[in-house]
């Protein structure tokens, strides 16, 4: 690459950082990038971590040192988590969404990418911490989530399938009993997707008492692996306490009612938003 | 917001443009959001336009008069986009993905979001001046693919579901014909899907006879929607020409050999890179 001047610097380095998430960059590539001094890299990476921060999309952290460089973490600032939260909200109660046994139709939400990616970004701030291995989620609507999610991570997904394909080669298949019908469903995952003793992020777009996120972690034992936390788009509150399986999960929206005569539907937003 | 310096600008409307693909922003937004003139913002995008050029990401492309502002169009430079085919050529080649009955283990692949992110980008590109309003799959492995490319285009992910389920409503469901097992399966699209006439590019994982996307094309009939393109990560090279359901479709990679004997996969760039 030519010798860039700082405005050119500046607008590929902040390209750059956006596109890589989580990985530690040494200041030596940029400097060799641009053949700069690395004293004017570090100038450079003052200016977009400040204007990082001021747009509440992420942290750039400088490790110093020989195994040194920068690293973008990306973290939704709070009021923004909460004006997204509440959008989704808002949608989520349009009465049209009533469906016949008091569903909900939220497909054409879980197919807008830029929703996905908001609620991705939330994910990864939450989550931004913890060690984990892989983002893991069974098919099919809460797949998007997942992806956006460890995007923000750079982190893989493994997907638990619903039936063994012919595809995923040798499977392990366990079953779980879904904790408000109390009916037995079928997941299964491919040897080789998940390597023992991993730290897994469960995602999924919706949960009631919690039994298809039980049933991950079921299949997760049966990895040797660990669950590192679970996120829900949407969780419903209409749940006795004791038929919830588990307690322990990070929702941005919660669905107290959903009521098919008056056409009312009860959002609000998740316990992620409760701390 | 403070008012910004060019550095920090620069900085923020990379980061602005690069969130918003296919989107027209006024040069008042821009103007507003920072306190500056017009005449400045001009300045600043003709820097950030020549490096997106020089990084090969992207075009921004600016309209002129009251209407007019500026967009930006990624488009992945060819050469980046034949070095992103070929590793993709040279990890599906790994002999351990041979499984029994001559499949391929892909999940992997698939289940990286940077790897998907990059196809995207390159149907984005190869489809970037096509008039396209939704992009279609069916599930399951062709979802990342899906919404990486929607992402890239600012488009919204339409979902063909195997079963009828019951949280999509009413829908329309069709049979259809495997191309090269000749087996029959059904698809199944909510009618709240997908609006009449609409322009639909379609994308898949991977592509065999093209059964799989010939059914969803006989569902788009049923919605009085049209083909804008169909993008195949993976076609298998190995079906007789007048087995081929479909000729017009743009891969990124071609399978033409699994020989479970010899264990070695033959894979080489798709038809994207033969014009």
């Amino acid at each position: 690459m030519k010798k860039l001047k700082r405005s050119e610097r500046l607008v590929d380095m902040t390209q750059y950082l956006l596109s890589e998430p989580h990985t530690l960059i040494p200041l030596t590539t940029f400097a060799e990038r641009y053949g700069s001094a690395k004293s004017s890299i570090s100038e450079d990476l003052t200016i977009i971590k400040e204007v990082f921060e001021n747009d509440g999309i992420g942290e750039l952290n400088t490790l110093a040192g020989a195994a040194g460089g920068v690293k973008y973490i990306p973290k939704l600032r709070n009021d923004h988590a909460l004006s997204f939260a509440e959008e989704l909200c808002r949608k989520l109660q349009q009465t049209d969404r009533i469906l016949p046994g008091g569903y909900l139709y939220m497909s054409d939400l879980l197919g807008e990418p830029s929703l996905m990616n908001e609620a991705g970004k939330i994910f990864a701030t939450a989550f931004a911490d913890r060690e984990i291995d892989v983002v893991m989620t069974v098919e099919t609507k809460g797949i998007p989530l997942a992806y956006a999610t460890a995007a923000q991570l750079n982190l893989p997904v493994v997907l638990v399938r619903r039936d063994h394909q012919v595809t995923e080669g040798s499977a392990v298949s366990i079953n779980y009993v879904s904790g408000s019908h109390k009916s037995i469903h079928t997941m299964s995952l491919s040897r080789r997707a998940l390597k023992e003793h991993s730290r897994v992020l469960i995602v999924d777009d919706f949960m009631k008492a919690g039994g298809t996120i039980q049933g991950m972690m079921d299949l997760l034992v049966e990895f040797n692996a660990e669950v590192a936390g679970v996120g829900v788009l949407l969780e419903s509150g209409a749940v006795e306490s004791e038929e919830r399986l588990l307690q322990n999960y990070t929702s941005l929206a919660r669905l107290s009612d959903v009521d098919s005569k008056s056409k009312t539907i009860t959002v609000s937003p998740g316990n992620y938003f409760e701390k």
